[in-house]
């Protein structure tokens, strides 16, 4: 296997991957810092509010040398940006640092990533994807204003697919589609893992919306909040000609959540970033709105409710993450 | 992400997976070598009677410092091994040599790794399983009687699931079941692209026997050769109580093949490395008898044929590879 600047990218952007989507309404990004062929870090941006991908990797990078150094001590963006900058001692000039998109350039909750690599002075920096946000553009500039060797296009199609989402939440609206299965594809009954179900409840604590259909409403009657993590339960809209439900359902018993009835996609706009919870019938439905499909699959065979409408898409798998023994698939519909 | 041992050890893993089954009747063994902290080679074992994983591995973490070197010439693993213990010039000594199994300490087709080893003499030398093949063990011991410190069991889980086969198929039989199939688990009609059907005559070139289902036979009047690589042609047994079939079927017709009808399993110990490909009914009887599931993922949604029986089974997922577009996953069957 060849050992070049597209393997320390594809590190870069696994690690981001692995936070794919909870960095709402962030990007997800990862940054790897390899000084003289050695790799020092890998990182990646986790939530927002907190450090981006290229601080969390200066910081661990810097540690790895410097294990007892007082950096250790230093939590927020703000504090590792400054005491870096003071306490580098040229620490950076023989690394090169590989980050999934355009370091940011204004200052926003945290200060700017390309000011601080200005500062670093690493050698070089190779960057898969620019930045599609205008405010925050610019990066590549402040970099090559100080002589910093720039290369740009590394991984490019990997690096897109990883910030589609961003894009999409970012110029109008993101949607997708959770749905869990079993490997042969029975989707009743309880699928998925506790550990997997975290993982849906910690999506929903991010989301703008959830869209659900109307009949697994009435069928399931469901609570559709986050308990398993603690977290916010999302606001909810269902797809329903009937407008009529019993109130005795749990997630209508949920406070401090809006929940509305209609039939009406275009309502989707209004939202950044929406989960569909559903079943083929809603897929179907929604074929043309989808932007990923992310689908649990839990590795075992059973007889079950299966792909009985006509629907029939073809994907293009981006990612896959193991939570558990369970993995979880990120599609995108190809056109 | 922590950059240890572990890494290190996952990224040989990893490698050696590409070459899984297609080893046979040797173990897929990936190796890396890291030299102060920078991976200069991410090697495995490819086929039987090829280069050992280390040699590979060794080969290109001198070629990458010494690109020019007459090293690069050197194509047989006997060239290498000796070229290395004449030229190394002590090159090896500040390296860490990452395999994931115990090198090999006897004289088969190609030289012992272990006295390869031996001679370049690596600072470490991390080994994540055991040989568990008698004739070839020892070489733990050939190391550390050359004063090289040896760590053993890193990753040791991870490299057992990657020895299996080799240990089933050294032991008594291996038997694999391989199945094509959508994303939602629709198993009729023409599933694979030509590129996935590539890699399924690979396998066929491989093995010692094919199982296949008599039903099979008859409804899909199959060939079964290995024509898309131009490779060997299986031989087959039958799984039928039915002896009568059209002898214009295909796969009768093939030159030098055995074709037998049975449907005594116990045939199968006959064998060392057995395919089946089948659907679920097949899989349902012989059950108890699969080690591996290696399943053909087309990731798109369509209407079809499904999980129609009453078959039940958990897998652990083993590893996956993508093979263009679509994935091939392999199972095994938790107990
Ligand atoms: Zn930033
Ligand atoms: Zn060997």
């Amino acid at each position: 296997m060849k050992i070049d600047d597209n393997f320390f990218m594809k590190l870069a952007i696994d690690e981001a991957w692995k936070y794919q989507l909870l960095t709402y309404p962030n990007p997800a990004v990862g940054c790897v810092v390899v000084k003289n062929g050695e790799i020092l870090a890998i990182e990646a941006h986790k939530t927002a509010g907190e450090a981006h991908a290229e601080v969390n990797a200066l910081k661990a990078a810097f540690l790895k040398k410097n294990p007892n150094d007082l950096l250790k001590l230093k939590k927020t963006s703000d504090e590792i940006h400054q005491y870096l900058i003071k306490n580098h001692n040229n620490f950076f000039t023989d690394c090169i640092v590989y980050v999934t998109l355009e370091p940011c350039n204004h200052i926003g909750k945290t200060p700017a990533c390309s000011n601080l690599l200005k500062e670093l002075k690493p050698k070089r920096v190779v960057i898969a994807h620019k930045d599609t946000n205008k405010e925050a553009s610019g990066g590549i500039e402040t970099l090559k204003n100080a002589n910093i060797d720039v290369s740009l296009g590394c991984m490019q199609k990997e690096a897109y697919d990883l910030l589609y989402p961003f894009i999409k939440w970012t110029e109008s609206t993101f949607v997708f589609f959770k749905m869990a299965m079993t490997l042969n594809g029975s989707i009743d009954g309880k699928i998925s893992s506790n550990q997997t179900l975290a993982y849906t409840h910690t999506l929903r604590d991010k989301i703008d919306l959830m869209l659900i259909g109307g009949n697994t409403v009435r069928t399931d009657r469901p609570t559709l909040d986050a308990r398993y993590i603690a977290g916010r339960s999302p606001n909810i809209m269902i797809y329903s000609k009937n407008k009529i439900f019993d109130n005795n359902i749990p997630l209508f018993k949920i406070p401090n959540r809006d929940v509305f009835i209609s039939d009406d996609l275009f309502k989707l706009l209004d939202y950044k970033f929406v989960m569909v919870e559903g079943t083929y019938n809603l897929m179907n439905i929604l074929k043309q709105r989808i932007d990923f499909v992310v689908l649990l699959v839990n590795p075992k065979i059973r007889k079950g409710l299966n792909a009985v409408n006509e629907i029939d898409i073809d994907f293009e798998i981006l990612h896959e993450n193991f939570i558990g023994s369970e993995k979880v698939i990120y599609l995108r519909k190809k056109d």
